[in-house]
């Protein structure tokens, strides 16, 4: 079968990045009793699968890629049809596989389980999971849609996380591919009001049309003055910071109401440390700053919303495995929201 | 000024039902330096309001009536200035005001507030509130429907207290004024889907057509079998009883999955118990079964949804005060979702 | 090895019980990669282990039985070495294993678990669980406090479903093995006062000695007048009722305060049904009426606890596995606490 | 009456401290129906009472000062007794008074009312506030220990802010008033570890005495090093900084457990920042960093916890009213927990 792969590793001493390919490789087999043959339809590219390429996980070459996905069961084993599952059923899933019986997934923290497993790979033709990684997809869903599937329940956990009040005044930082499912989301979690803050005028006015009710450019205006004019002069309930931009982040705090939750959860520079003024922020405004890795328990309620929202516009251009190369190097470029792979063209 | 007044107590010996007229009765005057004079523009007539007429409350004629309200500010006290009202604002407000200093209301629970006084009177031309009652109309929001948000924020608050997960499988048991209101919040508070239970054909059309998933008719059908098929075996993550009927209510239990909240806030009859089986629906499928009576903290973020929903559809008739014998024996008939007072006719 | 076993079932045409007997039997062997052998120390009998010899699950004999325990570690898989067991650990650990990979387990729900194995027969010399059910004893609990883990953590999750504030009034109603750690428990758990419920005046001084402020006889006294004068006329904020009495049931609706928390989690007769008059007690008190089956997240946390609680005054009898007819005697008297078998006598 | 008054203010150019000084002022009297006159009986310094000396409100002098006290009822007006007080009854209460009818308040937010009215001036013979800023103290609470209710009710309250499981691991961090005090609640909130971190040894020694599990000395050891093995390698549960010092809140968030909560309610330095590593702290271990100003719902529960705590080692010097000079000095020299005036004396 085709599968994207990365073949070369970033070279720390040149600076060199590294490099995928489209290869033939075998394909995989059900092994255990419980694994599942995936014909995969399409495999969309994650924010941070370029930082392979970048160097963030040194030596890995050659390793598969990719962890978002929709397609169809093509094989299965014993277990996994007594399970109920059956080929051709049209499926995605979560690639990120908790233990069930550590310490960690004993008290509701699978996220963070030591023996998990990330099973990537799914920029290929097929691919082999587990049943329990497996969600239906509700019937209106098609399989396009389905592949985003991963990301929108990191968007839905992120707004679980904000803990938000029915009425709530919502800020969305930033307008990628989390953010326009946050701004869709926050509406359906009852927001009264959403605005974007992002500075790329084409994705304020993507995110207006999927339902934002104000936009913001963080860049060339006063956040902290068109917040006031939006909010009455209170701020925002809930901030949900989706950028990994630290100006975005540290303006996050200050737009926020007394009370406000601000949640952080996209990949910011490793080094980076927001400044958090205690005696304003935290002893006067009592806000509440949390962050959030992945939402190991949302899956299937995600999936149970997707019906819900219109994730197509955030899709910008579909490849075939072939043209890898340049799907990587349009996914570094930061000009698209969601880049998405056909796996059977 | 024309006041809508119950005249005539309900007859407890001959069983007679009271009686309401539209009487010319002096304007009321701001008293207090917080007080504001309210020109009522609709007053929507509430399902317990014909309770006075049937003997719930003895003794009271002759009183006014209505609690339920959306108006302009024509008058107002210097301290009611200070807070920022003015003449001409749009508001709609809380009939139902707590002290604010009470045991209760320290403790966050103003409904039970001993001190507190229910100002009714609405279906009038003016009313007297004091300021902390408004609430502001969003500029989207007209006075017609603005007369709806009293019972919406009782909707609102109710869905607060179903307390539901996003994604959660909701079902809202009766169609009138509320339950068509429930229909609409559930969808903004996240539910994956909606399902009504409500025996009027129309009713059901109706809430279909404002966001329900399913229709289910419990009369005609067999709510159990037809909720296994819309849930997939699984039952409802959230059960809203908005019908006080006693079958409906104990249908509400049956139809719940496990760890199910089912709320109740329907004025039920005075003696009817709900008979809850403890082993079935407490011990295995560990159920949660809670009421509600007001949503005193939830009146602002109510105002702040109200753009959010479309309330004209449960408007089923508008009257002049002068009306107010038919518009009390049409609200009796039990026909219609939503009676309105045009105040201003 | 000797165990504890059913050896006669109910029969439904006599009536007569069923019967346990200390037989000679295999030692059972590690077979899989996580098992672990364990010696067990004290097995502790549950309330619910007569259902068997009373026809609730029928024809099981010969069967094991027996689901609480304490003990070392005797041998164990490889896999459980990795980790990190080893022989001679001191243990406990919850009989009840769901899978962690079906729908519930991945919604938190692991209790519902449609695929969890419930690992009976801790009432013998050895056992042989996963590793991941087992918890270490903290150095200050002994091995004969550490066979209560099991009902502890169920008192534990009890509590937390109560979900009371700092400063609750709470009612424990019920003075058995339950009762009486929820007397401890509700102290820890931040009650400001609490009250046993109990007819038995024996209990009602040993809640007294472990920490509750006040004791009821709800037989001989007025349980609501008593209720009146203890909370200053408010009522209880939390009512845990672990009785499984129906009378008792119906008490704890009435002694809670407006918005209070009533749990119910024992095993009441199962076609009981609690009489609940919606338009007093939800409606107008806003009560919250809910059920528990097992703490399946809590486990951890309640070890952690039991250096907090003193439970040895819970354990009446301690017997060798001889002497279990006798033992199955006495708990089905009801008039003992807590029995336990001395596994290493 | 005799009262404590702040006679000059600093000096912002020289830097020369503000100074209090014992005068005999006029008795004040009650002028609203709802006032009542309370003949304090004690009045704790706070640990922000001598920033009126130090410059950070200025332009006061001539002013009252403090905010903590108990007493009893000395006179009071018609209002105050038809809500139950009378002359002798033994009371402590809030010197906050939100309005309980502004937007803050309608949302439970009164901490932040903008109407709110702060009583100050406990240090004193007399004092009058409203009756409904009143909490009468339970029989066993003696007026000594009643004085510390209001620090006592923000420690619980940063407790609830905390959020913590039962079964939790807890640090405090400062072993102050409030550090001393928050040991005391975090067992009685249900957690099964509770470790001090402060650099005073015998502060360190009283916290042990008073329930804390570890004791841990920030300056001289390696609290990282003494966290992890305390914790078994996970981080503490819930981090409850009280100290106010940089250095401490920096710990703080090296000291949580993935998931953990942090919560920071000390005044600290007005243009301190915290750096907070969003990537390792946030996303990767999801910690929720939360500040906390007032409790203004938690006071009745407060009062009803006092009988469960030992307040009184916090006190290590009582004064009368003329020898404010030397508690003034010996407050501001930051050796003392907690410094009280007889006002009797």
């Amino acid at each position: 079968m085709k599968a994207v792969l990365v073949v070369k590793d970033f070279n720390p001493q040149t600076g060199e990045p590294g490099e995928v390919d489209c290869l033939e490789v075998p394909t995989p087999e059900p092994v255990k009793d419980d694994d599942v043959l995936i014909k995969v339809a399409y495999a969309s590219i994650c924010g941070s699968d370029p930082n392979v390429l970048k160097g963030l996980f040194p030596d890995r070459a050659p390793c598969p890629i990719g962890h978002e996905m929709a397609g169809t069961i093509a094989d299965l084993g014993p277990r996994a049809k007594e399970l109920g599952w059956w080929v051709g059923d049209r499926i995605t899933g979560n690639f990120f596989q908790s233990c069930g019986a550590c310490e960690y997934c004993h008290d509701n923290m699978g996220q963070f389980c030591p023996e998990a497993v990330g099973k990537v790979g799914t920029q290929a033709e097929y691919i082999v999971w587990s049943a329990s990684q497996l969600y239906r997809l509700p019937d209106s869903v098609d399989l396009l849609t389905g592949t985003l599937s991963e990301p929108f329940n990191i968007a839905l956990h992120a707004i679980e996380t904000a803990d938000m009040k029915l009425g709530a005044r919502v800020a969305i930082s930033g307008g990628g591919g989390i953010g326009l499912m946050l701004v869709q989301l926050a509406r359906l979690a009852g927001a009264s009001e959403v605005t974007i803050f992002e500075p790329v005028q084409s994705k304020r006015e993507l995110a207006l049309a999927l339902g934002a009710d104000h936009a913001v450019d963080p860049a060339g205006g006063d956040a902290i003055a068109e917040t006031a004019e939006i909010t009455g002069g209170r701020g925002f309930n809930a901030v949900l910071e989706a950028s990994g931009n630290p100006k975005a982040a540290e303006t996050a705090i200050k737009i926020a109401d007394k009370q406000g939750h601000i949640v952080y959860f996209a990949m910011y520079p490793k080094e980076y440390e927001l400044p958090v003024n205690l005696y304003q922020h935290c002893y006067h405004n009592e806000l509440r700053i949390q962050g959030m890795f992945l939402g190991q328990y949302s899956f299937a309620r995600s999936v149970a919303m997707l019906p819900r929202v219109n994730l197509k516009p955030l899709i910008e251009k579909i490849y075939p495995l072939e043209e890898c190369k340049q799907a990587y190097a349009d996914q570094m470029s930061g000009k698209y929201v969601k880049l998405v792979f056909d796996c059977l063209a």
